[in-house]
């Protein structure tokens, strides 16, 4: 369990009552944020998310509606279904109690909920569920609520980055990690990870590395008031003070299995892209790359050495054609540029492939002749390294004609490449000048 | 230079003057098949390659004609202005000198000469030079005729590997160089690469760690009765007793510089792919790789960390989507497989993107709930390590209807993964067994 320590954090962005408070400038009457509250509380309680038809009806009826619906048993069957196991052994005043009980805890830790309608609510990061569900991706539905420590959330996904890989992780990939992380931070992004081990633990703290507002999020597969894994307590609480904690597990649940791939999904959605550092054949950092893929983010992956057992994942993506190659921060930054954003969306519904510009491959190591053209540098290329020839024994080995071979040795000449000696030519070395 | 040691060597395959009995067993008569490699001789001297006109001329009219009409100055303008520096300044009987010249230093190492219409001939390697103008690939021309060491050639492109990289290398890079070449060797395919320093010379080597027969083949960027780089001189011979080496330049001519490029053309046209293991960004290894391209081949790519500056070719490489990533023997074998090979050849006259298929990423690690159904697991999952829970508990924590939890427990007893306790229920231990 982790503590708040109220003092180090602003109380007006932290604390459960205050955000109540500040969201109550708005046109609703406080009574009326203080039930909206409660009904997402008490709808994060109701089910094991994801749940398309719950997330759908709580859509179109609104929370208040959907959660008096489902505590009363008047819901859809669609939706009393996924609702039963955990509502209908208490009465309605039990469940109002479980809520106060919630709110109580994610309190004390310096948390709020948060939900469709207030203002710093994610929207944009889960109209493309719907896109989703067409694409048949597994976990296909928006989160109800959000329990948040820390940071107002700002701009997601647009300006944050996923950053994931393997708990176990080489020296290697924390370097490449901690340098995507830091450059990210640097340009003004927010890094996404899931405070794992490993990967994740580098990305977070690569992000901090730089004084800067909200550098890094971390999404638990567990309540917000507990830290997991334990020896991570205090990295999270750092990152809920200077950026934002998530969850959308009630306070007290714990990290069971599945929910890290649950969690994967908010990973994938809250970020415009998500780079997969280093994976192993199996790793769950698979599942976050596929629901990145699913969701349309721009899916990219970090390559390293062959031998490596922790970068097959990474390849798999990279070899079909799921994830974009990128190699550094700026590959990253480039590869989230507005005209890769549009392709990807294109590339998700299937309008074109997906390819990153690179620049042209260029011929060879630097040469003297670089810059002239190919002609002038044959003629350069068919002088021997230390002896002289004449315009027609260059003519028969460049098998350019005489004339030609005249101007190129001119042209040469200017850029003091050759000189002649007794009627004939040769190359001019440095110690010549 | 390189001397041949005919002791070794078969003469039957090696001798230029045997070769040409052994073609005079076809429908031509001897004197006509001396006269069409004096000719093949002839154009090789007269012009440099890459020349399209010149190539193209000479599939249009034979050799032995456009030699001739070279010689007489009698061939179209498009023809004459190419090989005008190599020929005006001799006269007929000077020129059929320098054949005999070149014939003779080529014997004397126990090279042949082939050209269109000799059975070794690999015709269909350069078919796709047509397709290659199209595409405005640079050095699209073929040769008009080789020299050759060595073995017969066989089944070129199909069954052969180009592997390629920096003559510079790493550890690393030699280390997966020398398993793909042992692999694709081992598997029945020849090794094609330019034997130079470094990642060639390791693919040639692994090629030949197994005694079978053509296990690889040199291209030369200079003429056949040279060895370049000198100290590889053992490497080459070695190449043409158990191999072939080949070139497109007359005999004595020196490696010049823009000859590599135009010898790697032949490397990626020889090969039904091309694998660049490592190079710089500037690496002329990328030329090939171009080539590769530019002919419809099956370009690959083996990755390698981002921190080594001799992947960074590679890595453009696979970025761009040009090369596909390999990571071993296995891979390339797989990718030269007959589908991908249909599909670089539709992705090159545009008809769709090429995807290599790769197993779905698998989620997280082995877990004793691995291929039960997923609300079993969940069932599992909500039991906590060390205590025991009643389905009421179970029910509420996974979400899932008391009924069903009931059910679930039944199957996980039956796996031995739970046990009952005093009405409730809790994992079984490995020691509880």
């Amino acid at each position: 369990m982790v503590k708040h320590d109220g003092s180090q954090q602003d109380p007006v962005l932290l604390s459960g009552r205050d955000v109540t408070t500040e969201i109550g400038t708005s046109r609703r009457p406080p009574e009326a944020e203080e039930e909206l509250r409660r009904s997402w509380a008490g709808l994060l309680r109701a089910y094991e998310p994801p749940d398309a038809a719950l997330a759908g009806y709580v859509e179109r009826v609104g929370a208040r509606a959907a959660w008096t619906a489902i505590r009363d048993r008047r819901a859809p069957r669609s939706v009393l279904l996924p609702t039963a196991a955990r509502t209908e052994q208490f009465i309605a005043a039990e469940l109002e109690a479980l809520i106060d009980t919630d709110l109580a805890a994610a309190e004390a830790v310096g948390a709020r909920l948060i939900g469709a309608g207030d203002p710093e609510w994610p929207e944009a990061a889960f109209v493309s569920f719907l896109m989703a569900a067409s694409n048949a991706v597994k976990n296909a539905a928006p989160p109800v609520a959000l329990y948040v420590r820390g940071r107002r959330l700002t701009n997601l996904p647009a300006d944050a980055l996923s950053i994931v890989g393997s708990r176990a992780n080489t020296a290697y990939g924390q370097r490449v990690a901690a340098d995507i992380a830091m450059g990210a931070a640097d340009a003004g992004l927010t890094v996404i990870s899931g405070a794992a081990f490993g990967i994740d633990t580098v990305a977070h703290r690569g992000a901090m590395a730089y004084d800067r507002e909200s550098p890094t999020i971390a999404v638990l597969a567990c309540g917000i008031d507990r830290a997991y894994p334990v020896a991570n307590a205090a990295l999270i609480d750092r990152i809920a003070q200077v950026g934002s904690v998530i969850s959308e597990y009630p306070p007290g649940f714990s990290p069971a299995r599945h929910r890290f791939l649950v969690r994967n999904r908010l990973i994938a959605a809250l970020s415009a892209g998500t780079v997969v550092v280093e994976a192993g054949r199996r790793s769950g950092t698979l599942s976050t790359a596929g629901a990145a893929d699913g969701l349309g983010r721009v899916l990219m992956a970090v390559p390293g050495p062959v031998t490596s057992a922790l970068s097959v994942g990474c390849h798999l993506l990279l070899a079909s054609g799921k994830a974009l190659l990128v190699t550094s921060a700026e590959d990253v930054l480039a590869t989230l540029g507005e005209r890769e954003r549009v392709e990807a969306f294109n590339r998700h519904v299937g309008l074109e492939p997906l390819m990153l510009p690179t620049e042209p491959p260029r011929p060879t190591e630097r040469h003297p002749t670089d810059g002239l053209e190919p002609g002038i540098a044959k003629v350069y290329d068919a002088l021997p390294a230390r002896a002289a020839r004449t315009v027609t024994q260059l003519s028969v080995e460049s098998a350019i004609p005489s004339g030609d071979v005249i101007a190129a040795l001119t042209v040469l000449e200017l850029h003091d490449l050759v000189r002649r000696q007794n009627g004939a030519w040769r190359r001019k070395r440095q110690s010549d000048q």
